[in-house]
């Protein structure tokens, strides 16, 4: 069976099935020049399925945040998590004990990494816990939840950052600096397409009360975060259709595949794909008046590849998560600004948008927006 | 000031633009191995402008068709192409006299290369006339109008094709070859990207009564017979949004931009962009269960480059309408039957489609279409 995972990292290699895309500089990691000795974002996460371990061993590079604690219901992945990373037993907690976090001072923020349904939960049992919250993305299933979960860590006086992981990624950010400093001139049309084929038909992605809806949630947000990025602008309307040829496996409220257009302030145009039943969909494309910008994978692990009408983009690669990490820390702690947000509001965004397309789908008509 | 042609040139030479694309072969012409003494297409050209120049330079390396005649309203273009292409007197003809081609035993066939609006009467006139009618892209400006022309040319028992040459096209080809063999798997995407900036606002593409409308009719129409030739299927619906930031140049009736999603009774779900306000916008990508193609150019006039999952096509460039009016001689005088039709019924689809995409447009929501 294919799993998300096996996906995220195929995409890595993907400059296989592209072979006309020339090979690039094998991954690198930040370099460390000189020791370190900054304030230090002390990180617990919740939730250590794939991509907890994920994020937990890129952190194992960061410089800025460090893995100190885990919160999971299951005892036997917190005893794994205790000797792969090195977690005192007190920064351990299970859903019942979680709130005696907020009796521990070795740690800062919670990094949530757990089915979308219970992000809206969680997020703010953190936040009332007086830690600062991390989420995945999307960070809940609906704008009211996101809203819940905001309001909750403005109480609270915590911060609240999403994993918009690509908002760090160097070929990402030289395109957005490219397209500021008016390279592109101005910006006409964007495309996303986002999809795999998702494999065992019983996770929790497929699951309605758990993920929320189907691969837009989990995948087609990658567009949708990509189109505001890329093209500098919200959209104000949206128009989307529906198909399911698997109904079997999708169920009632869980999108096989989307396209969805958006329109923007400016005139420009977004045409996107969200599927769970293809591979081979990576690409975001931005196009403008002098010229246009190309991320071929845009949003795997990496590496990512990105070229522009003057050629092709040269940026390292670096952990995606080690750099996200380090970022949020720097967020966290000095109140750094990040080039593309990552606070609740900008996921706020995105999620008024997946309610406008599930929404135009369903009234089979164009939507505006006002984000 | 740019125009179409510059566009349509300087797509040949677009792998400058897109960096990755590895050089390919130079543009080779068809080998005449051996001298052709099969039967021979005579044709006349009815509309001596720069795309008719185009058909007439091709036609010098034809071996089954013939440029022979020429009809204009302009004398001075006669006389040029009686001496560029050493055709005789007897066989010109203006709008006034161009009935007496009847009586003109020496011509067989009628090319119409004039503006789009002017298509049905001239190419009744050609059936009516009995020579075979050839005509330009689209066929007409509405479904009525190109039924008019289907049935007039069966009453006078006349062929009636239409200049659809990427349908003989190798790397077009090739892709459709492996299609019907299974390699891609089921089909389940297309997409088409359309477009590049129209220069001179006083040109007849953008005069409603002579185009039928705007890029869609020009442009457009090659992701919209490119989604069938591509897929192999007919579409059952349409959904579209037209955007306009040009209204000064583009007027009421005149389309700057328009997406448009098509969805296939197999499944699958095409999405397209038509534009005459961006450039470098020139792609076909089909996606199946089991593999993808991609063309890139896709529709210029070469050389066309193209790709599958299993690496770059390697077929040769020739001249798209050289081979095309070759392979017309053919199915006109030989009962020869392409691999994808060129005929009046084929083009007719392509006129629901654009008409089913006006009218979603209007009407802002999803179309079903019968084709």
């Amino acid at each position: 069976m294919k799993s998300r995972r096996d996906f995220l990292q195929k995409i890595a290699a993907s400059a296989i099935a592209f072979p006309f895309l020339s090979p690039s500089a094998l991954a690198t990691k930040s370099p460390h020049a000189a020791p370190y000795d900054g304030p230090l974002l002390r990180v617990a996460i919740m939730g250590l399925g794939s991509y907890g371990n994920r994020v937990a061993e890129a952190m194992r590079d960061c410089k800025q945040a460090k893995l100190v604690g885990a919160i999971s219901g299951t005892p036997a992945k917190i005893k794994d998590w205790q000797s792969r990373y090195n977690i005192p037993e007190k920064n351990c907690y299970n859903y019942e004990n979680f709130e005696d976090i907020k009796n521990n001072p070795d740690i800062d923020a919670v990094y949530v990494i757990t089915p979308n349904g219970l992000h809206r939960e969680q997020v703010i049992r953190v936040a009332r816990a007086g830690k600062h919250a991390i989420c995945e993305k999307p960070m809940a299933v609906n704008t009211k939840e996101g809203q819940d979960m905001i309001d909750a860590c403005k109480q609270a006086n915590v911060k609240l950052l999403v994993g918009y992981r690509m908002h760090f990624e160097p070929h990402t950010l030289e395109i957005i600096r490219l397209r500021k400093a008016g390279e592109f001139g101005k910006i006409l049309f964007f495309q996303g397409l986002s999809g795999f084929i998702i494999g065992d038909p019983t996770q929790w992605r497929l699951n309605k009360k758990l993920s929320g809806g189907g691969s837009l949630m989990d995948i087609g947000i990658y567009s949708i975060n990509g189109s505001r990025y890329m093209t500098g602008e919200d959209p104000v309307w949206v128009l989307a259709e529906e198909t399911k040829n698997h109904p079997e496996k999708f169920k009632e409220g869980v999108d096989e595949t989307i396209q969805f257009q958006l329109g923007f302030p400016g005139g420009a145009v977004a045409s996107c794909l969200s599927t769970y039943s293809m591979n081979f969909l990576d690409r975001f494309f931005v196009n403008g008046e002098k010229g246009f910008a190309e991320l071929q994978p845009a949003t795997g692990y990496g590496p990512i590849k990105g070229r522009t009408n003057k050629g092709e983009l040269i940026q390292p690669h670096v952990t995606h998560q080690t750099l996200q990490m380090d970022e949020m820390a720097g967020i966290i702690l000095q109140g750094k600004q990040p080039i593309v947000p990552v606070d609740g509001e900008e996921a706020l965004k995105d999620l008024k948008i997946i309610d406008a397309i599930y929404l135009a789908i369903n009234k089979r008509k164009r939507v505006d927006l006002k984000l």
